[in-house]
């Protein structure tokens, strides 16, 4: 995402003007501004250059904080984020199968940060998805008023590009896409790497592909199997169009068609993807036993579905930025969606410009996107680097039932939470909890918690003891710092309002308090997971937290939410407290949770 | 909109099982909870029961709270609130020519100041559409275990119907549709009136629609003058289809066609409606100075277009209910969208059911929603009544550029605040403000403030000051309490986010700081409203405060937002501070307010 392309009118400007506290302001945002800007010219101090960035030893940032460091803030121990300075969209995702390793690139300013140009590629690998080794910046922009826009990478096994020769093993024969961004034009270039990935080598005929738009970006290549051809989806960004371009030689480009105006709008289209999605039919429906079957939308008994990816900032109803995708058929040349429904991806603040893997086993779509929000992401209180990716997801459609009458292909996101690095410090599983209205279920997680937590809950409404609308008949989660448990992270469900609630403004820190735009709780709909064998509905959900970035997973993924959220320096959530607000209506079957640590 | 269709499997249940205070709970919710419940009982007691409530002289409701009282808490002075007990959706909107009055019925229950069976239509009446008088129930259930549920009016001047004679002026051939809702059906009833719209006859052979689902409802009906007929829609609510029917006689429905599985769809369809809105092209677009003009949607240069309103809840993407709607072209018995683009009326939480008036003069199309949101309607801090509707809204379609490259049709909103019992106590008008960074400016409202202000905002942005992204650069609106202004309405807009945003959440209410499901802070992208002959950005607010809704317009009504809003009892808005984050980024050109009150 460019953020000079969030208005064209209001576009960065030169030099800062700092900001003074008003006296009539009750929560003056100094702090936060200060912090920010000083840290900002430490790292600059510190960074490296435009020249020096881009080779491969510079770009392992010796200098810099180490990419895990327990005692590090509120860096995440298994979400990706930079060693220092600013992160935004992934880049280029793929799998080496030659060297087993997954690799992640990311929109990188290693001067400040917070946005700014020039702006390269990132780099960072991992074994297993779940730890990350940062590798610093591993493109450049053309020159410092330019930057390296997102993009992403394919291995060209087949060499149908010819810059490779058999010095280089097939499967590691990788050729990124990115976008060219400049003051005046948004163009098409294409690098290949002969190194596995940390350094590449420009395409001496760079543009591949201009169209003179400077609103014209985030290539996603993929290989067409059917039609044996390569395919490249665009955002022609405020014209609210994704454009499809094939090739057989990753050099000429052929529009083949346009998706357009489809979905929320928004101010603009970006990071458009197109992926092969295997579709699952063999898990029971979820309330089909509570009403009539009706596959309303198309369902060809395909073993695969395509799936379009959509980022949309700002203009998303939430505020600021959103992930869509929608659900249809890919002949090679034209998506043709199922319906012209608008799903959005993952219904928390901190979803962004989700990207798929290039060459993940197994034939499975594994995504990872930026956990932030274009709203906000500039003033979120971490020092020497600001912004993580999500954990990476592993992508399925199913048929699903959104409410008891009808029955939709639907996308299920299953995280991958899985690394010989981590150790389960502690470990708790209740069953069959009854919550009295009076009492509270309180778990320590224990003092050495370093702020990773992955849980289970699944409860049961008792719907001949629902209370009256008057009511407020909630089941909470309080997730509670370990230093100071005035601090908490709240979630829960009720029943009368019929959706789950995420509460992250319970908390000392400036950020939360003060910034109109980062607000303090998301709800959404949740469908039941299942009906009961006492045709009572049943609901769960899975969450991860780690550190300051919380995501949660509904019925096996049917729904998810992801949320930044911030505590006190080191105040890691510690222990949890489980309360229900009525007598007799929720029974958790089951509650599971683990504090993880790394070794 | 019917809560127990919320969940079927969450459905209201019988005896409520009062709450504790969880000792673990920073903030127990115990006020919030027992004022719910015991002015439930309260308001049992001096009730209308379901037999009595619909003779007009009960529905006057002398017993009850009146209609205005400047010492009535929170009750909005010209939004509509029922005298007491609980309301929803608005339904049967018309204009009575013969007698130049405007009627609004409402989803009502007079024995709770919350939803529940049985549930009448309530009804009120105005001169102006600004000053409201409420009459109370005027449409019962046909059991105390049944609803009249959401539906719409008509008038029958021709008498297609046969309900009328000539002792019936055609001006005033009331006839009303509504969904009758029982434990297993929902189905369509009409009903007449012969004295204006205050009391109904129920037609001899309900219902005139029944096709056996229990997910069938919100009809809304409107003369087709082209094909001179009768259409109705309504939503087929959990198939995310809305059926579209016709009629010659008011009583035989013929369906000709589904409008399925468009924009956001969430748990379910409600309150489907189709308005026939005057296309304006005589204004200046917003942005053409700055990029091209190319009218991406569909413009054939038609005096109207059609447009189709929906309601989702729950399920918005920024939770709870929300109002979508699609502009398109419709024959008389199909709609064709004029793209597969999902929009949304009002940006704000509380804003739902949208229904237009039959019968407004002049081709005028004008609407008003239920201000509120289903995610937490129940718990809000009022006593003898519960829930208010928007401000009646004039509609136009317009071309819109959404963002420098490209041009929409769009739909514009027209607040409608115009009442010969209104009075300007205090009027300011301030221009060419220039704000530094360490200054605020502050204007005392007055202290016989009543709550009602009414303001506009025109402000550039000087893009060659524009500071860091790592700097907060905002215009700020801070509205304060007369008598506490530590309890504060907050709006503004930001450079860096290009966002306007509305803080709600700094008031010492228990219901805001507590109620997991009310948020604090919305935000939403605004497009400038024009290019300054300098070159500059222009941005547009114009704003309408009454007591504890804020209603807000941008840039002439392209967007809006409509949140409620809670400060301590009779704290109304007093006072407003502006302030800006940096120094001279923003010049504000205009800056208008005025202080209303009732006579």
């Amino acid at each position: 995402m460019a953020f000079s392309s969030l208005k064209k009118s209001d576009s960065v400007g030169s030099t800062p003007h700092r900001k003074q506290n008003h006296p009539n302001k009750r929560k003056p945002f100094s702090k936060m501004q200060l912090l920010g800007s000083a840290l900002g010219a430490l790292v600059i101090a510190a960074g490296v250059t435009a020249s020096q960035s881009n080779s491969r030893s510079r770009g392992k940032n010796t200098d810099s904080q180490p990419q895990f460091n327990a005692s590090s803030g509120t860096r995440p121990l298994v979400h990706l984020t930079p060693n220092k300075g600013w992160m935004n969209d992934p880049n280029g995702l793929f799998y080496d199968s030659e060297a087993s390793i997954w690799h992640a690139y990311y929109q990188y300013n290693p001067n400040d940060n917070v946005w700014g140009l020039p702006l390269y590629w990132g780099h960072a690998t991992s074994e297993d998805l779940t730890v990350w080794e940062d590798h610093g910046a591993a493109i450049a922009p053309q020159n410092d008023e330019s930057g390296a826009f997102s993009g992403s990478i394919i291995i060209d096994a087949n060499n149908t590009s010819g810059f490779f020769n058999d010095s280089t093993k097939p499967a590691q024969r990788i050729v990124a896409f990115y976008t060219e961004h400049n003051a005046t034009t948004e163009s098409q270039y294409a690098a290949y790497s002969l190194d596995g990935g940390f350094t590449f080598e420009q395409y001496e005929h760079n543009p591949v592909l201009d169209i003179g738009s400077d609103q014209f970006r985030d290539p996603k290549v993929f290989w067409h199997e059917e039609s044996e051809r390569w395919v490249m989806t665009l955002a022609l960004s405020q014209e609210y169009t994704i454009q499809i371009f094939t090739s057989e030689n990753l050099k000429d480009w052929e529009l083949q068609s346009n998706f357009s105006h489809h979905g929320i709008l928004g101010y603009q289209y970006e990071c458009p993807g197109l992926a092969k999605v295997r579709v699952e039919r063999d898990i029971p429906l979820n309330v089909t036993s509570n009403g009539k079957t009706n596959l309303t939308t198309q369902d060809d008994g395909a073993e695969y579905k395509w799936v379009m990816f959509l980022s949309i900032n700002p203009g998303s109803p939430a505020g600021g930025s959103v992930n869509e995708y929608f659900i249809g058929d890919f002949d090679g040349k034209t998506f043709t969606p199922q319906d012209s429904a608008a799903r959005i991806v993952d219904h928390g603040k901190d979803f962004y410009a989700l990207q798929t893997f290039t060459n993940a086993p197994n034939g499975d779509t594994i995504g990872i996107a930026w956990a932030s929000n274009w709203d906000y992401c500039a003033f979120v209180p971490t020092e020497a680097w600001k912004s993580s990716m999500s954990i990476a997801r592993n992508f399925t459609v199913r048929p699903y039932n959104p409410n008891p009458q009808s029955t939709e292909l639907n996308l299920y996101s299953t995280p991958i939470l899985n690394s010989t690095d981590l150790q389960t410090k502690r470990y708790l599983k209740k069953s069959s909890l009854e919550i009295g209205a009076d009492e509270a279920l309180k778990y320590n997680l224990g003092n050495d918690a370093q702020g990773l937590l992955e849980f289970t809950a699944t409860w049961k409404v008792n719907g001949s003891s629902i209370p009256s609308v008057g009511d407020f008949a909630d089941l909470s989660f309080w997730f509670t710092g370990k230093e100071d448990d005035d601090e908490y992270l709240r979630l829960g469900y009720a029943v009368n309002a019929a959706g789950f609630f995420v509460d992250r403004g319970n908390t000392d820190v400036d950020f939360v308090n003060d910034n109109p735009f980062f607000n303090n709780r998301q709800t959404q709909n949740i469908e039941t997971y299942k009906i009961g064998t006492d045709g009572l509905p049943i609901y769960k959900v899975h969450g991860i937290i780690d550190r300051n970035i919380i995501e949660l997973f509904f019925n096996d993924g049917s729904s998810t939410s992801t949320n930044l959220f911030f505590l006190s320096d080191g105040n890691y959530i510690g222990g949890v407290e489980i309360t229900a607000g009525v007598e007799g209506v929720f029974t958790i079957l089951d509650f599971e949770i683990k504090q993880l640590a790394r070794k």
